[in-house]
């Protein structure tokens, strides 16, 4: 029987992956700033990652501006949702076989 | 308030690491080909982060003979077993969170 940690998806091995993620299952569309000031980031370690879901088609990008200023949004996809929650499922088969 | 993931062990991130963590927390000594073949890695990722937790301290190692050969046991340190429970936690705790 294979290991609980081959159905973990290695595109949120990352906390801060998992962080995004997280956000964003819960929320419709999320700035930049928020997720940056709610998960104590950089904006480079935060782009970099916030890349790599567009880039598996787990999140999409909105980018318009709100009077003058750019702001640039996120939201999680179906596919994303998805991923996730069999992500979310793995873990938690992993803390309930960890515990016991 | 800080986010979750702040609570998030990165020495834990990878899936490898959780997936001998996890085993380590609910066995004694385990051997290197136990570890490996269970969480079905090659050699030189598994030794990868091996050393990583054993130079956190959160796993200790033990080299003898087992017959003529030579056989690498590990299990984890109390400190490890300490840091990767705090690790679980938060993790259930971003878990219902993602729910909500």
């Amino acid at each position: 029987m294979k290991h609980i940690i081959t159905k973990l998806n290695q595109a949120f091995d990352h906390r801060i992956r998992l962080g995004i993620m997280s956000i964003l299952m819960v929320s419709d569309w999320t700035d930049f700033n928020t997720l940056k000031e709610t998960l104590d980031v950089t904006d480079g370690r935060l782009a970099s990652h916030i890349k790599a879901l567009e880039k598996e088609g787990y999140i999409e990008v909105r980018k318009r501006f709100v009077g003058r200023k750019p702001n640039t949004s996120y939201r999680v996809t179906p596919s994303g949702r998805e991923a996730f929650q069999g992500h979310l499922n793995a873990l938690e088969e992993l803390l309930n076989n960890a515990k016991e």
